[in-house]
């Protein structure tokens, strides 16, 4: 792994202007002067790692990824704390799971500590660009994709890893807003077998029909169920998802068709921390449905790197409507936004360890 | 639609070398002169269609297809027939799959006959590359991928269209040879609710896994399984699966989760005109192993637009070896195959006008 351990240069001679202050960054449309970019080779490995202006690349018509789909992604963010330094949070967890990715999806694996350490050197390099603003932050993604040209069905023998970064907005941009979701009654996100532990493109293509319908019935997102029984809870929209039910917190467990999620390790570490009941099991959609008839569905939220904590403020599903919480977020939910939130900016102090400086 | 009827050529003027009359032509590695584009853009719909000289294309590292996979496919073949004529085989099956494709995975619909029109126009220019010999074709691959640079999971609103052409060699190289199949018994290919009755990405990214295993243990291909009970047949490797039981003819049923091949088709529209019987219905893999230990499991075997016909001479399941016709092919089988490619090549009659010139 000798070759990687260099990483070269070519900044750009040309930085482009950067937003203005006031600019509401829009997710994912604004990138930086510079990106990371490491190929890969059957035989040679992980080789030329590179930082080089953001821009286009060349790519074969028939490079495997536009075909048959081989390629993974992560998601995190860069913040500027209380004390204008440039951190991370669990930066290292992103590295494992693109790894568990790569392994689902027959692709070559990478070396964490260094991806990580080029991750840090890219953020360096275009820190000017990561915003100040309350609730601001930079987007990292860092994604890998098959790029041999060959129209058989098999695994690339040539990869690209990428890392580009975009300055985002606020997620919530007058407080945190419960969303109204729709209970997902034909498709299917991902079943046990299939690939919805990964975070691959293919999960996220086949979601988009749902989301469509959703929203043109006025919904936010779906609310996924199983593949087998359409019975039991999986995610909702691209989150992972949490109930209070009596004082007690549920999540569905992880079974193979559900996301990994980051936030949702640190929802359960805290709530284990403070002595709140966590569990991780199978939750069906008539158990929540029933519960909200019964009162005892106090609050519902789901948890990610974009929103971080997203409360959910009504179901709908085979004809009915739950309204959980008056529509308002929950006292927990809050709590878990701020304190999460907090850590991330340094506003509240970090028992844990989870936040990582990029300098 | 009138943007689209004009295709503009901007031919090569550094033509490439042709493969040697005894190329093996590996599939899918040897690509022609040229490829056809066309580019959509929300608001003006399709334009800019174009002849172009096949080369590397620029792509934004954002570019939605890397991250989120929308993109969908076609595979159909040109043959040189016993006049050196180009035809094509019921190629306006595959522009009405690339429709329902894109319309399952939230893209937008093309001109059929205007694509279709492009497609011959594109293999008229680079007939040359079309070899003769025995069982060699013209592998015709148009696509279509989501271009917007954009990191949000929503459908592109810019989306480009390609054809591109690759001589293939013969499926078989010494006669048609019967495969040995495993089972899958944990991963699963697509779920009804999911894309796998599209031709997308994502479908063949998820399946690699299951082949990478059952390769290292011998095997050619995996039978697939359904998602919900993991008991009901759905393909065999990237192929539409066909058992013939004390006579009668037995397809798995499309479902949702089942591509609907082409080759299917005309398989079951032969075997009708045949006056064979042929049930499309469920069949469970137990009905198979039962069948084949009782004697009455005659044949077996995939369809799909590379073999035509690929036939099983063994099925492993759940440790039980189950040899087709003691691993050779059966009698329909090979009527089926003989009757499909003579009729693409024009040995054979065609009563159902299924051939098209192309010129």
């Amino acid at each position: 792994m000798s070759t990687e351990k260099h990483i070269l240069h070519y900044e750009t001679s040309a930085p482009k202007d950067k937003p203005a202050a006031d600019d509401p960054l829009a997710f994912g449309t604004i990138f930086t002067d510079h990106m990371f970019v490491m190929d890969y080779t059957d035989g040679t490995g992980w080789h030329d790692p590179r930082i080089e202006p953001y821009k286009p690349f060349l790519l074969d018509p028939a490079a495997i990824v536009l075909h048959y789909g081989q390629t993974v992604f992560e998601g995190l963010k860069a913040y500027l704390n209380e004390d204008k330094e440039v951190v991370l949070f669990r930066p290292e967890e992103n590295m494992k799971r693109l790894n568990r990715s790569n392994d689902r999806l027959c692709m070559p694996m990478f070396d964490e500590k260094f991806v990580l350490s080029a991750l840090k050197e890219l953020i360096s390099l275009d820190k000017d660009w990561i915003p100040d603003r309350e609730g601001t932050s930079l987007y990292v993604r860092p994604f890998i994709f098959a790029t041999q040209p060959y129209l058989g069905v098999a695994p690339s023998k040539t990869y690209r890893l990428m890392i580009i970064l975009s300055p985002v907005g606020p997620y919530y941009k007058e407080g945190v807003n419960p969303v109204k979701i729709a209970v997902e009654s034909q498709y299917v996100r991902a079943a046990v077998g299939g690939t919805g532990s990964a975070k691959t493109a293919g999960n996220y293509a086949g979601a988009m029909k749902a989301q469509e319908v959703a929203e043109a019935e006025g919904y936010s997102q779906v609310l996924w169920l199983d593949a087998k029984e359409h019975r039991y809870i999986e995610e909702v929209g691209a989150m992972n998802v949490f109930f209070k039910i009596n004082g007690e917190i549920i999540t569905p467990s992880l079974n193979g068709s559900i996301l990994e999620g980051i936030t949702r390790k640190s929802v359960i570490e805290l709530l284990i921390d403070w002595d709140i009941p966590i569990t991780e099991r199978k939750v069906s959609i008539d158990e929540i449905m029933e519960a909200n008839r019964a009162g005892t569905l106090e609050e519902a939220f789901g948890t990610g790197t974009a929103a971080v904590i997203s409360p959910i403020g009504e179901l709908f599903y085979d004809g009915e409507k739950c309204e959980i919480n008056h529509n308002e977020i929950g006292e927990l939910s809050l709590k878990l936004y701020e304190t999460i939130t907090g850590i991330q900016t340094g506003k509240v102090e970090d028992p844990y360890n989870w936040v990582v400086p990029v300098d």
